[in-house]
């Protein structure tokens, strides 16, 4: 088992080209936040935009398109009950992130089977929350085409791949994680990275970050991440350290770490940790 | 009459310990916030995220959602008017907080009464504001088998208590709390803690705090706490030095603490005063 | 003409008593916000919270809930087209103010007119912004019990008096303010204001304030001072020259400045000038 | 083509006289933000209101009412929908913003077609974003008596004028300029000008600006700037000036700006670079 180290950020993280525009930082859809969970699509989606990302989408319900611009007048915002007429934004897409807040209702597996049915080469999705939860219940089949990326916290781990959390061995998961063809992100204390037949486990990480809306902010540096910089793997990495770095220097002087204050510590802390050449 | 002192901080607020997780931290549910007093509701929902609960549910009035989820997106929402197709959050909650900014019309009575036959053993539960009037009013029974905490000004212990103001004193008191059974905290300029047979008085507190929305912070704020800390009495009592302790120093340099810059100063204020082992 | 100066600081804040609770620094009422300008009464209500009023009422169109929730969880809320229903909470605040983005339509003028009579011996009525154009539009007669306080803009005042804005003279403004019987506030870059037969001009003020929003502020800080302090003509010049000190402070580093920096930065104003006996 | 240097700034802020009022820094009109497109509208308010034009109001859908003063309570509001019940606050603005987040369905349509019929001598009218659209694949005349100035990225350019990006070299664009008689500011990381038979080359900009957002705080700043200032085009040039100027010194330390933050950075930065007699 690899440790995700500091080296990944240089390694991810590039110095912008002068001549670059939005379009080059890519496009990114965020799925979720039904009326119950608003906040959590809202997390993720501050997540994707404080990291970078070039153009923000998130569809969600109506009843949160307020505090979305509230929080991010940068995103842009569908209702998720329409999204047939929105489905080529999910389309063009560079990555979709589909799960916090959703919740496990009708609405939800409707948009998460159409997302499935969309997703297609070259596009990054990531399955994050209740769509994990939907994923193992229905027993749907992820889609064969797009880089797909879980991020299951122990629990919904355990409901994906049927292990139990007390067997979750890198070695039990790592053959789970090969039947999925994907790579997946289990997070505990001591988050493990599963990509390319390898275990990486991350070194950061503190309680202070142990409340909700702390894996919707990851889904969603994820989610930033992997639509900015050309490895995606290697992007996963690095989102799943930055994340708990941040946290870690916070929690220096924090009893407790709010998921949104990850989120805007973003652009200084991306600055600090670039490539140079 | 024993005195609140700095102690009781380090003895109630414990470094986490590195495996935990959100879990760990409890699950709280808030009821509250009329369509007139949504801020209320917000402003205990904003002390039970920043003190560090794991898990904040809050029920109220549908109008507050996109205001709730302004604050804090680290919050769910349910829209009290369905509290039965949510039961089950209030079930499994280790600390339900009633009253802010909860009104006393057919709605706030419908939902006290409710929360009143779920609240079980194991679980907290704060009675503040005017579900306090409601309880005085109605001459209703406290749940028997929750953990009971009741959290009046003076005006509202007269109410429950049937002691005038002025007759309010420390054996009065004590003669009333017992035959509630509950724990009660008098709120005034010098708050007292009636809890185990014995009264406890805080020394904080400025008149700096005079303001509307005070009551509704140290509610969420003892909400937060209780949902944390294995021994809820000293929770009880830390809550309320806290409070006062972070506004004494707001004080230093405000002629008036606004409610939310008490939430929003504890997770520093809380890491500075954990105990170190 | 009396100078306003730095005197009336001291003169008016007073320390707050250790032994003081909410209701000890008044109720105070703000009707205004149509759906075109509820900012103007968010901004009045801010002044009127973080000037230290006990307990804030803003009656304004629903639409306006959110955010002044967003703004202000210390706010309370009423549908002002549930006047009636509410009218109670007018008949016992200390302070009303009306008028902040009040507008000139039917309700305006129906909230105008309740509100006037109800408005009562030992009530500070402030009438501001469109409720001054209400007033000379319509040939109100001011209520004659409450302590009326105009915060006309010099075209305001030229309506309501009939005095052209070239004629407005210290002379002619004094005939016309004894007819009114009322205090009032002649804004201009060195505002005015006439009371007990005498002439205050305001030293301070900064072009930096010409920006919407800053008559709005001043209207809740003058609400929130008279809430607050005996000395109720007093408290209107000290009003007066707070709101203008604070911009031009803020001036010093800022080519414009926000109403809402005015509000914000009251409690360290008001504690650096209070009477320290 | 002329480089726009740091001179402009001194050239066109001008301190603020000391006898002026809002009246005198310009009524500005922005029109835009579609349900999808809220936070377009609403960062380009923020740019007006925070570069200190005097009285703003903000044209959008009515989705984006509680957004839009969340974040500036300083801005009046209209329901885009009843654009013929508010068309004489259009006709006496000074400035005009229209297309950011307008999108391009028959609304959009409608509202840029009633707006150029409307704008007359003496206004100025920026067209930006989705109008620019509108007005390429619609064929549609500008109005022949107000200024205009259009501020399109190379692709909503290349709708306007025909000229395909990589055929976008000064002269070609002048040439199409001429025939548009109209202010044309050309978006890219190093963004041009043509006015007045000149092209100007602004030699500011960084990547971290390469974000959602970006042109429509840029064509809020236009608003702000003209509607203040005399010289229109010059106005224009220390607009597109600031913007880069502000995001540049903000990319010192950060990965990434968000649009919003230049916005926030504007009292400060204009307080600086006034012309100080």
């Amino acid at each position: 088992m690899e440790k995700i180290t500091k080296n990944i950020l240089t390694q991810v993280i590039r110095q912008r080209p002068a001549d670059s525009f939005k379009g080059t930082y890519g496009k990114i859809v965020l799925i979720g936040g039904s009326q119950n969970f608003g906040g959590a699509i809202i997390m993720a989606s501050l997540a994707a935009v404080y990291s970078g990302a070039g153009l923000v989408t998130t569809f969600t319900d109506p009843t949160n398109q307020a505090s979305l611009h509230d929080w991010l007048p940068e995103a842009m915002f569908v209702d998720y009950n329409q999204f047939d007429d929105s489905a080529d934004i999910v389309k063009n897409a560079d990555v979709i992130v589909i799960g916090p807040g959703l919740g496990t209702d009708d609405t939800a597996m409707t948009l998460l089977t159409k997302t499935f049915e969309i997703a297609h080469t070259g596009q990054t999705l990531i399955i994050d929350g209740s769509a994990l939860t939907l994923l193992a219940h229905n027993n749907l089949q992820l889609p064969s085409e797009s880089l797909n990326v879980l991020t299951p916290h122990q629990m919904e781990w355990q409901r994906v791949s049927g292990i139990k959390i007390a067997d979750q061995t890198p070695t039990a998961n790592q053959a789970a994680v090969e039947k999925l063809d994907a790579i997946v992100v289990v997070k505990s204390h001591r988050t493990e990275v599963y990509e390319n037949g390898k275990v990486f486990q991350n070194t950061g990480g503190t309680p202070a970050q142990a409340t909700g809306g702390m894996g919707d902010t990851l889904a969603g540096l994820i989610g930033g991440f992997t639509a900015q910089f050309a490895d995606k793997p290697a992007a996963v990495l690095a989102a799943v350290y930055t994340h708990s770095a941040i946290a870690d220097k916070l929690a220096e002087k924090q009893y407790v770490v709010l998921p949104h204050q990850i989120s805007e510590a973003l652009p200084k802390f991306m600055f600090k940790h670039q490539s140079k050449d």
